[in-house]
């Protein structure tokens, strides 16, 4: 069901061909995370462009930074975008120019961009961090669920040994007639009991105790690999952040030098100096296509983690409907089977009710006569 | 209900028409049974004389045993009658004479005349011993019984403990949302499961262990009376018994004195020997006098006793009766309640199947996104 989308993205690298795949859902490409070719030549663009254009907001964003080859400076920068914990965000005016990605949603991939300062206020945690959490909170309510019905075995298994011991015990063994094959059926009845709650007992275990257990298996590995890959990427883009930092200083160096080769020329006119100033323009546009290149690879890493964040938030996402829905189904498991054992257990009164109907004193006072009898010839008077 | 039969009854002494009520079976009034008025000076007749006639055997018995005042010797008698522990029994040809008191219902007024030699062989038990043993017996059962339910209440109790504990623990406690609501109901559903075995419990001590133990006291009571006076009346029997004996031991030495006498007087006629001659017929008239009168008081002993056995087994027979049907009655209350507990417990589940079908995972995400967001707004490219 994937192919005629897919064969529409065959420009698309291998990885990246995977990736839209996991972004499917509900049957409709997020053509806002698509991934993107970086041209290493590129300048600043936003992440990600919107390629579907939507409401009255929408080209807005795109129209405020088309602005070219243009070096803006620093201040004029800062007055439109804020970078924190490495990552650039645009400053407050333009949010409402950012269409959500699954707009009605709550989607994971819409709302987890900003670090977290921790409740104490030392370090931060990403958003990404946030979600790994509820998905091992998920994990461990999971786990803590399986132990819940396990200990509901446990309390069944006990229950059935105690109904069977009972039924077992000799108690009114000798009593006799139809009154006495009814009682014995009310003693068997616990017997009958008891394997009813052993049934329901063992298909806890197969049908709702294992299955919340063997599922989260796949869920701790995948886990780790998000964890990961999230966290390399976040890596790789701080690197490139120092770099861009580094870069744009020696920039400024460079200027400066050439500010002063330029002021110097206006006092002492002499073609060293003309030569100095061809060297330090040379420099400082060296110094300027370095920045350049920094910051192109510096955007190239952080739209890989915008991408892999998406993808995988989306994952996430998924996996916790998953989760939900398993549970759901399995404690449906659970309600069924109580059910089941309701009925069973009703069943095993059938024999018992039969028996106690057909209950005679009559008959049972013939079957006692006729074994025990003493004698039926009556006294009669003394004669003398 | 009992007057009209009573009234014409007026003739009875009063305790004869207590036992008379005693004896009223399924409406009717067995006339077989009837306390007769002895009157002193009555010869042998038959205990007891049917007052209804009944097929062709019914008045045959009445014949053999009207031979009026003639006194006929042992070897006669013995062909007729035999005594054993004290209770006179017509021989076997007779038997077939005797119509049941109450034909084709096994009673145990009818099966239980005759002692019974003990497995060793050493003492005999009455007939009435054994009907009181299956009394004492039937008690035991019962006893047993409400101990065996005390159990069932034991095993409930500890079950309904179990399922309370663990619907507290607070595993899974911080689940969240649609789905966190539904397991919490999973777990409510114990304590509610819980107070079902528990009302289950209570009702089975109320309304079948206690009856089956009250029930008993009054039942002890009476079977002590019941043996204390047929005892009594057997020992009073015995007693008359060896009286008859006694006496008619005295009347044959005085017949065999008499007949010495006779015998003297072939031989030697005088007026001395024909005074002692008068004087010895006198003597064995009284002896005979005073063996007649044992007899008839050995009569009244055993009709008495036979009238108190009569009565007795029937209300034993009454209570048999009672004891099956109120054991029934209290077993088919057991399977009521066992029936009830399947139905509260199915009604258990009725809220957990309506919060699973409304597990949202959409609505679980957009409760858990509102709550856990970091930021919506994505970073975008750098700019140089």
């Amino acid at each position: 069901h994937t192919t005629p989308l897919l064969r529409s993205l065959h420009w698309l690298p291998v990885a990246a061909r995977i990736r839209f795949k996991i972004l499917r859902w509900n049957g409709t490409i997020l053509p806002h995370t698509a991934p993107r070719t970086l041209r290493p030549s590129s300048t600043a663009h936003p992440v990600p462009p919107p390629l579907k254009v939507r409401g009255r907001h929408s080209s807005r964003l795109s129209t405020v930074f088309s602005g070219g080859m243009k070096f803006p400076s620093r201040s004029e920068q800062h007055k439109r975008f804020q970078t924190i914990n490495c990552v650039t965000f645009p400053l407050s005016i333009s949010v409402l120019e950012q269409p959500l990605l699954k707009p009605d949603e709550w989607s994971y991939c819409d709302h987890f961009w900003t670090d977290k300062r921790d409740p104490q206020g030392n370090a931060s945690i990403s958003g990404f961090e946030v979600l790994l959490q509820k998905q091992l909170k998920g994990k461990q309510m999971q786990k803590e669920m399986a132990e819940f019905v396990r200990e509901r075995i446990k309390i069944e298994d006990e229950y059935a040994k105690g109904l069977l011991r009972l039924s077992q015990v000799p108690l009114a063994a000798q009593e006799e007639g139809t009154l006495g094959e009814a009682w014995a059926q009310v003693k068997k009845s616990l017997a009958d009991e008891a394997e009813v709650h052993l049934k329901f007992s063992s298909k806890l275990h197969s049908e709702v105790e294992k299955p919340l257990l063997t599922f989260r298996d796949s869920f701790k590995k995948d886990m780790k690999k998000f964890d990961h890959s999230i966290t390399d990427l976040r890596k790789q883009l701080a690197g490139c952040y120092t770099a861009v930092e580094k870069a744009r200083k020696a920039l400024a160096e460079r200027q400066k030098d050439l500010d002063l080769k330029t002021l110097q020329l206006e006092t002492k006119l002499s073609t060293k100096v003309e030569e100095e100033i061809r060297k330090a323009r040379r420099k400082s546009t060296q110094a300027g296509d370095e920045l350049m290149r920094c910051v192109d690879l510096y955007n190239q890493a952080q739209s890989k983690w915008f991408e892999e964040m998406v993808t995988t938030s989306l994952e996430l996402e998924r996996l916790e409907v998953e989760r939900i829905e398993m549970i759901r189904q399995h404690l449906c498991q659970y309600t069924t089977l109580r059910h089941e054992t309701d009925m069973f257990n009703q069943s095993t009164m059938q024999p018992v009710d039969h028996l106690l109907h057909t209950v005679d004193p009559a008959k049972d006072r013939e079957l006692w006569v006729k074994e025990h009898m003493t004698g039926s010839v009556r006294p009669v008077n003394m004669e003398i």
